[in-house]
């Protein structure tokens, strides 16, 4: 068990990371303050495969636990689960000593930490996330929120959480595509940050896709304090934190383009990352030997779904709805060596636009 | 034309007040930092009655500002006139950058700064209230919300505005309840922390009641500058800021009672007054000749309606569903002195609901 700090001053929180976490949780939580049992938001699927353990253990140490079972998957990120979840409160007859505890993946953490951030001006809330994803990343950093018609997490909060508990026992009940889709997050945290984390996953990339629990461990560690210490810098998305949106600009257009549906966040991810590499390869940002290095790491992965079935004018649409030109300039993250990100000025968009149409017609296979 | 400012470190504010001050926003809001036309949300009645002066400045200063016009009155304060606000902001394009001016009282205040803390996590905003209780009250403190079917405010965040322009010239057209309303919220900044204020008041009560500018200027700066004061030394409610729930807790009982409609807020805020006074009496927290000072001065604002139809079990009843007794025993704000607010625990809930009782009974005539 390892425990991160993310260190926000008085907003500081502990990420504790490690297989059997959960099992611990109460008495955790008990020494951290808490004193009463948490409004615990969950979905069906994870409170089956992974409720008796955590509310086990918050029972131990709190007495039993009112749960909200909120539906599965990203299209309930909404208002009306929303407002299911303020109900729930209400019915447990929450007031403002009350805290949440958020169980699940990025869509349970993200709503249930924007109930929290909005219930009576701002509760307290706990992630306990069960993916992997939700672990490396969107549990830590305080980004809640819900997708309204206009787009995704448009409405939302900073909120940041009073504790993170990532078991990494958990993660061998998730789908491989789940599991593979969160691997690419880690890729990124390592790409911008840690050439010791991109080597780590290439020598042990069987391990990792087999479950091995200790390198689970460590990649969820290594990647959880990157995160941590790039929101550390940044609370708020002003400046430095922009750098973990790397192969995020151009992969939330393909995931946009694809109607949420043909990729996962993570896979989106993934080609945003090898579209970055080919389109910062033409601009001579980083070399063709260690361009290629990563790419494999992430086609090593497993297979992406295609690519070149996407629409280019839906896919520049989608990032122009995203993204704002300057001047008809961009910001965009690429990698100055393999382990170290940087934001560069100055993208033009005639010149993205002719690189996007190029690598959609060649199936995003780099020539 | 003063400035006070909220301290609050990295989040301080100004507070601008003075007769004009609308006419000045756009220079103010430019030296303030602000480049682009903001988002200004305001009912029709305001901008009927001032838009003109604050979209001129606006103009002058950032050129032609898109408004979104929200319906009037406490009941609209909830998630459809939320929404309405999202919606209006998509169409005026905002993104992270861009900024809302909530031109109106407290409901507009609070909404629209709701709007503005939880639009893409949050974008600044500015307050230029229109009402005395705005003024004084809600529009410095970063508190915003929504009304629910459970309650008042209890969806919500602490969003701080990044500066509150009080023009006390707007307040020659406020409705006369309205502005006696702001009084009592004015004399509770005086009754909990300047002797000097309610002696002022006590002077210039005609005046005031006349809508004199030297007079209403001089109470609005004061009563802001306690509610600034307050506020830093406790931005988010944990402590101290409690003294500025003086005359709430039997004052939203009240309200609550009375359906919202019999009592405006501030005129149960001064119904919880006279009753606080009455109770502290009996607890012998405060002598006979200052309790009926302060009772005098209140009363000589103006009529209240009357208390004494006030169902007593509905007002116990509200009264507990805000409130939380632990052990049977409450904290509530009591004046140890004139100008000298301080708060107590341990008012026991017996003790209390048979003054309440009595003092119903008796319509708020104190024997």
């Amino acid at each position: 068990m390892k425990t991160l700090t993310v260190d926000l001053k008085e907003r500081s929180y502990p990420v504790v990371v490690g297989g059997g976490a959960l099992a611990g949780a109460g008495t955790l939580l008990a020494r951290l303050g808490f004193q009463s049992p948490p409004v615990v938001v969950a979905n069906g699927t994870v409170l089956r495969l992974h409720g008796p353990r955590l509310l086990g253990a918050l029972e131990g140490a709190f007495g039993p636990s009112p749960v909200i079972r909120i539906p599965d998957g990203e299209r309930y990120k909404n208002h009306q689960t929303l407002a299911k979840i303020y109900d729930g409160l209400f019915r447990a007859r929450a007031d403002r000593r009350s805290w949440v505890l958020a169980f699940g993946g990025g869509v349970t953490g993200d709503i249930a930490g924007f109930a929290a951030a909005t219930f009576m001006r701002g509760i307290r809330f706990v992630m306990a996330p069960t993916t992997l994803l939700a672990q490396v990343d969107s549990s830590i950093g305080g980004k809640t929120g819900i997708n309204v018609a206009q787009g995704k997490n448009l409405v939302g909060a900073f909120h940041q959480p009073s504790a993170v508990i990532a078991d990494t026992a958990v993660l061998a009940t998730l789908p491989g595509r789940q599991l593979r889709s969160g691997l690419y997050e880690v890729i990124k945290c390592g790409a911008i940050r840690s050439r010791p984390l991109l080597d780590y996953i290439d020598r042990k990339l069987p391990d990792i896709l087999n479950r091995r629990p200790g390198p689970l461990e460590h990649i969820v560690v290594a990647a959880a304090r990157i995160k941590a210490e790039v929101v550390a810098l940044d609370e708020t998305e002003g400046g430095p934190r922009m750098i973990l949106n790397y192969g995020h600009t151009i992969g939330h257009a393909f995931e946009a383009a694809g109607g949420y549906r043909r990729f996962t966040h993570g896979e989106a991810v993934a080609w945003g990352m090898i579209a970055s590499l080919a389109y910062g390869r033409e601009l001579g940002v980083l070399g063709a030997a260690e361009t290629a290095h990563l790419v494999r790491l992430i086609r090593g992965a497993g297979r992406l779904p295609a690519i070149g079935r996407l629409d280019p004018d839906e896919v520049w649409r989608s990032l122009l709805r995203d993204k704002k030109f300057e001047g008809g300039k961009l910001r965009m993250v690429f990698l100055r060596a393999l382990g170290e990100g940087a934001v560069l000025d100055g993208v033009e968009a005639s010149s993205l636009r002719r690189f996007l149409e190029r690598f959609l017609a060649g199936n995003g296979n780099l020539e």
